[in-house]
């Protein structure tokens, strides 16, 4: 059954926006209300700016401060209507998008939904492993990572404290180092003073990248500078090493070496959120959905897919562009602009990808940082990081709220965060 | 099995404290390091500040600013163990508390476990209404506030959306008074914006007392006051009123009235958290423990109570002290005082209750303040609780960050906050 919606204006076109990440939030944004009415899809209320979920999991910032509600950011856009829902599948010949909340007819399609964790097949790693896409799962690892040291404290069980300390993070690209450096500054100057009854020279935190380089997506000297900077803060850092299995409690390498760890973080791909109802043609390598340089999905007409669900061909990136939040975005301005011109019967645009460089911090004043040729490091890089990152921030507030913590705990070396924090059951259910 | 702790230093006597609330924690605080090692246990990590979780419910403020974690508050304290469990039983014959990581031995025992909701035996209540008396409570209710509205847009089930939109309080206390007067202010500066497709002047809130007044703890001209608020903010104030009954959707009043709503919020009374293991000499009305007025529990030797699980008969006082913070620190302290002069053979005080005076706030420039023959309304009493809550609070960052929230709120008529954020299931569990 179709669900309650305004009906469009006279001279509005629907579009039906699935996702609201940095490519959907920006489309729904730039789309004209005299044009389109825009029906703007996502399970969550809120827009995640993922780049800092690490610091969410490492009780460096509050989840808000990187959570900005949908309808706040929309509160002057009236042609942009907010559900929360699944989306189920689509029904293209019909044009109508299945949810959890019933069906959602649209003229225009826009798929930017994103993508997940990537385990590669391999399902215990799927069932043990923590993932960290999502301030939900951000939050997990938070609490999970505090109540391994308490844990630790109690334990009675042969092994488990060296199991309870030793933390492994699997993937080297900045979401893997990230963690790691935080971790590592964590160990550092935060848990003796929380836990002075552990002996934290015995914990080890292992950074474990299958190919042989750290950031892959940065030039060699990048990757090697970071690695650096991580062995100096005492991360464990193995390249050139695969991780083949998982039980919770000891984590398996190929090599045949164990590594005994109650927590493996699992930063080592991502893949397209899968939905069916889509051609066998759209389908791209890693689960993407395969589009044209107007970012047309293939095979569909009024459908599109853009960001990291996008897989455009092309020369200059045969395994499709960066699924990095600059590629959503300007693939998001660019089908704006599309979308309007072809309403108007003008030409549309093909999308050409400006490579804004790439960055990744460690920890203090460490950080690496390219911008064509343009290559820096430590406190130059580290300082460019934040600027970057807090002028990405949606709204002045979460601006200056992340700001004044990193300030704060520059000085302090401490957050005051670290809350093991779980929304008591539903009422209703048996456990109440 | 005892779980594993330091042992005392030479003159140190073990004080095993449960529960973290204003009592227990300051206590520990207080306890002389040379004479005493603190064992301080609690279901959660952190101290929750009680008098701002109606902030939390509705999107106000953080959860991480009302809850310090309780490692960070004993950094510079190593004569203070912390250990995070749930406790289930007392053997007092063996001087030992049985808890979910083990038995902890004890040579004093401070019961400070506080107090929870109480239903009155009426389980259709307990199994559907939300309670508000932990962090975790609150979060639950915030985001079941926001997802109601979000239900409200897509449902299609007949007399639903009425249901979504309607607002239950049930007590007439400070909570209750303070949640009414919050959520009427939503209702009228924020949930227009965010859900301007839903109809807010068909929302109704509903402030229901069992007892012909609101605010029993103050004067009658207060209580009288802070309904004139409520009344302005738009809140249906029902006094003399009682809830019969609650199926999850409709709320029976006993004059036969019935109101549809799905969210019906518990803050008409406390009781102590029940723990066994207590001679039935030691019980008191509304589950608390009966103590003499050194705090000493009615028929064993070193085990004492102290907040708002504690019974003092007086005949100030014939129903117990109010269980309110400023009773439960004025009880540590003298019990901090006591045990220090008991271990020197001194004699010990008896506890003598200081009433500060109570104020509770309905919104925006509206509150109500008592203390002694002086009393308070509109601007200042409002401005005075702001003043008094932020000097109570822990920390200097927590009093930084909620007081320019308040500000930032003050001006906008907006915080950030609206969230519908649950952490993700853990890993080995089906779901995942």
């Amino acid at each position: 059954m179709d669900i309650d919606l305004p009906p469009c204006k006279p001279g509005q076109q629907r579009v039906v926006i699935i996702g609201a990440g940095f490519g959907g939030l920006r489309l729904a944004r730039k789309l004209s209300p005299r044009d389109f009415q825009v029906v703007l899809l996502d399970r969550f209320n809120y827009h995640q700016f993922q780049p800092l979920l690490y610091q969410v999991a490492t009780s460096g910032v509050e989840p808000s401060s990187i959570s900005f509600p949908l309808r706040k950011i929309f509160h002057h856009r009236p042609n942009v209507i907010i559900r929360i829902a699944e989306v189920q599948s689509f029904d293209t010949v019909n044009k109508r998008v299945v949810t959890s909340i019933g069906d959602i007819p649209f003229d225009i399609l826009v798929l930017a939904h994103g993508a997940t964790t990537h385990y590669f097949n391999m399902e215990d790693i799927e069932r043990y492993a923590f993932p960290m896409k999502s301030v939900p799962e951000a939050l997990l690892l938070r609490n999970t990572l505090l109540q391994r040291f308490e844990e630790a404290l109690t334990t009675q069980v042969p092994g488990q404290k060296q199991a309870d300390l030793n933390l492994v993070v699997v993937g080297g690209g900045p979401t893997g180092v990230e963690l790691a450096g935080t971790l590592a500054e964590m160990k550092k100057k935060i848990l003796p003073r929380d836990f002075p009854e552990l002996d934290f020279s015995a914990m080890q935190i292992y950074l474990v990248e299958a190919s042989p380089r750290l950031l892959n997506g940065m030039s060699e000297a990048s990757g090697q500078r970071v690695r650096e900077y991580l062995s100096r803060l005492g991360v464990t850092v193995m390249t050139d090493t695969a991780v083949t299995g998982y039980d919770g409690e000891t984590v398996r390498l190929k090599s045949g070496q164990q590594i005994p760890s109650r927590t493996l973080i699992w930063a080592a791909g991502v893949r397209g959120n899968q939905l069916p109802g889509l051609p066998d043609e759209a389908s791209a390598p890693a689960s993407r959905i395969r589009v044209d340089e107007y970012n047309r999905v293939a095979g569909l007409s009024e459908v599109y897919a853009i960001g990291d669900i996008a897989f455009i061909p092309s020369d200059d990136y045969p395994k499709g562009h960066p699924q990095v939040a600059p590629a959503a975005i300007q693939q998001a301005d660019t089908l704006a602009a599309n979308l309007a011109a072809a309403g108007k019967g003008r030409p549309m645009h093909p999308f050409r990808y400006r490579d804004k460089g790439s960055m990744a911090t460690v920890g203090r004043n460490l950080a690496v940082a390219e911008m064509g040729k343009l290559r820096m490091g430590g406190l130059v890089a580290w300082m460019a990081w934040m600027a970057v990152h807090l002028f990405s921030l949606v709204g002045v507030k979460n601006k200056i709220v992340i700001f004044l913590n990193w300030i704060w705990q520059y000085f302090t070396y401490d957050s005051s965060l670290r809350l093991i924090i779980k929304p008591a059951g539903e009422p209703g259910n048996a456990s109440t």
